[in-house]
């Protein structure tokens, strides 16, 4: 047997994992999952996949098979260049970066900045992804405040004042786990902010395309070109099975970015690449978006009615205007992950407790995530009501 | 502008990368690159390609698109443990791990093992990947020496005795780059020791199916299963597009490597897996292969009789009966780094100059690494042929 001092420090802090052990109910008969994170097999375009896979064959033949650049696949970035232009990033194809998902970029990220004991800036709560990835490298977080218009501004540049950290982390667009949008005013400051204190921030950007309602707003990188790391997805448009994402970094930064990502896996997968390719030449990104759009639509509306109509008068929740999550705030002396198995066992609802999505261990003990893409309106809203009736019973 | 600081100290050890620059020279026109490490696009299924995307769609459906558990898709797992039985390996599915190529699992071992200044012992010459994926976790190298018939099992226990290394890493089938696999009797002494120094090896084999000539020798983790992790990768025997690697390791280590590689990727492709189960159901690791085989073994032939026409007395190269080089050793006085660009620039012909394959550097000076898998006999015959005659007139 191998010993255990073969293990490098940084699993130390790679260890617990009690998120892991609480969604393993999930995968109980009859249980309704609200804690998944993931799209519906619904909004995958099954029925243009087989030709798509097709057209790869043809137009990129044995290249969809081969080795390819570190860096990505071209044909993929001149697509990816002309799609970013119309969320209004100005982007060259050699500025641009494929990775195996958007975790492919934070991986990446983290691995050429940080130093053990680096201060990374997070929202409160943040992607919980985002801390896995960073954490091997042994950063220290220090949190930023947000509202319900996401991270407020002047925590950012008191955190960035105070700590110099590495890089400033943020989910502007429906975020994962809060559903919340930051608005143009604090986009434009942030960019400022960053700018005036020559402030590195990794915008992740998977869920931007899933709005149900409002209008869009300009990503951050938009309004501060040269500190951003703008980071997309096909994981929520097209399908995350192909593990594909892109990002548009600072030059410098871009490089060692590649050398490290050459280590990691050498590329991401050319097929995958090649299918992104004709997901975009066919115009997918406009013409199949429309139809997840209208699917998630109606579930999002459908548990917000369910929690106005179930939940206590002493909660809270966020009215996101897309993405794939509701963030429920309980009253102070509401534990969710003490209600997560009465919620469980007694009625068969699951959810992800959110006090897992801060940095800070202990914070946010009342919260929850509630995820609507994964069942349709009338099992969500049954679901719902069970879930609120469950907290009633469990508050009283 | 981001400032310099903002780079990890980790990224110090990771710039320089001169093979990179003399590699740019191969994509110049009229070139012959024996430089390349990769497979021939003809030895791509290019004919059953497009059933097998049509049956894994038929068969695995949405479950190609949707994310999948981090250690690997469950129905490629059972059929990988099917394929490794073949090679001496007992494996339940639930031993499997899939990565992204091989290369995700070297980055995921040593994330997991490799604090700055640990050692890790590797051959002298060794494969240029891994030392790149290894690099950035800040280890110390130490070389164990080598004969025509791979490492020297002495070397290895004087190694491992005298500086403990976290893990020995071994291409022992076909290496990269010198084509020489360790024989039966060194990988029976070699288990031994590392059972009796209670030390992890890392067993990678990406090239071990592409056997021209010679008997089948089992793999090192078949003689110590508790020491040993094997790594595979059907990148020369399917496509190494689609990225996709495969290891069976001791099972504390492999969780630590989940846990890592969730943080990296999440998982690796799911419709690469889906592919890859597909392309082990119909029988085309044993129905393809014998393609493979034919296509290289008179290239192979091919280069070696060119080699014996016309590359100087002073010359000696390994004779290897399978995978994708024929490494070169020069007398003292010549140096394969000086030589390049006038093989590149005179005579447009490329290779890699050996010494970039030893975690030392300076030492290999006079060796060479040449590829036979991406040209033809003919082409291969004439550049060898041109090759060994630049050389003749450089070392007069």
């Amino acid at each position: 047997m191998i010993p255990d001092s073969i293990f490098a420090k940084r699993t130390e802090r790679m260890g617990a994992s009690a998120i892991r052990e609480i969604l393993k109910v999930i995968a109980r008969p009859g249980m309704v999952s609200l804690a998944g994170g993931i799209p519906s097999p619904q909004a995958f375009p099954m029925d243009r996949i087989a030709e798509l896979a097709s057209t790869v064959l043809d137009n990129h033949g044995t290249a969809a098979l081969q080795y390819g650049t570190t860096e990505g696949y071209r044909p993929l970035r001149e697509q990816l260049a002309l799609y970013l232009a119309t969320l209004g990033i100005a982007a060259e194809p050699d500025e641009i970066t494929v990775t195996s998902g958007s975790q492919g970029l934070l991986d990446n990220v983290a691995k050429v900045t940080i130093n053990k004991g680096d201060v990374i800036a997070v929202e409160a709560p943040t992607y919980l992804g985002a801390l896995q990835a960073f954490t091997p490298y042994e950063p220290t977080y220090v949190e930023m405040e947000t509202d319900d218009n996401g991270v407020i501004p002047a925590s950012v540049r008191e955190v960035i004042e105070t700590h110099r950290p590495k890089f400033v982390y943020l989910v502007p667009t429906f975020q994962n786990p809060t559903g919340r949008t930051i608005p143009l005013d604090r986009r434009k400051e942030i960019a400022s902010i960053a700018g005036e204190t020559n402030t590195l921030v990794i915008e992740d950007d998977p869920y931007g395309q899933l709005r149900y309602s409002g209008e869009f707003v300009p990503p951050i990188k938009s309004f501060a070109p040269d500190h951003v790391v703008y980071g997309g997805s096909f994981s929520k448009v097209f399908a995350p099975g192909i593990r594909l994402g892109f990002n548009v970094a600072p030059k410098a930064l871009r490089e060692w970015m590649i050398k490290a990502k050459q280590g990691v896996d050498l590329h991401t997968s050319s097929f995958s690449q090649a299918l992104a390719t004709e997901f975009l030449r066919a115009g997918m990104m406009e013409n199949h978006l429309p139809r997840i759009i209208e699917l998630y639509r109606p579930r999002l509306q459908a548990m917000i009615n369910a929690m106005v109509r179930s939940f206590p008068a002493s909660f809270t929740w966020t009215k996101p205007e897309g993405g794939m999550f509701v963030w429920a705030v309980g009253p102070d002396g509401f534990d969710a992950t003490e209600f997560y198995p009465v919620a469980t066992e007694q009625y068969s609802v699951a959810y992800v407790p959110g006090t897992y999505f801060f940095a800070k261990p202990g914070t946010g003990v009342a919260t929850m995530r509630l995820n609507f893409t994964m069942s349709d309106e009338e099992t969500l809203a049954g679901a719902v009501e069970t879930l609120g009736g469950a907290i009633r019973a469990f508050l009283e």
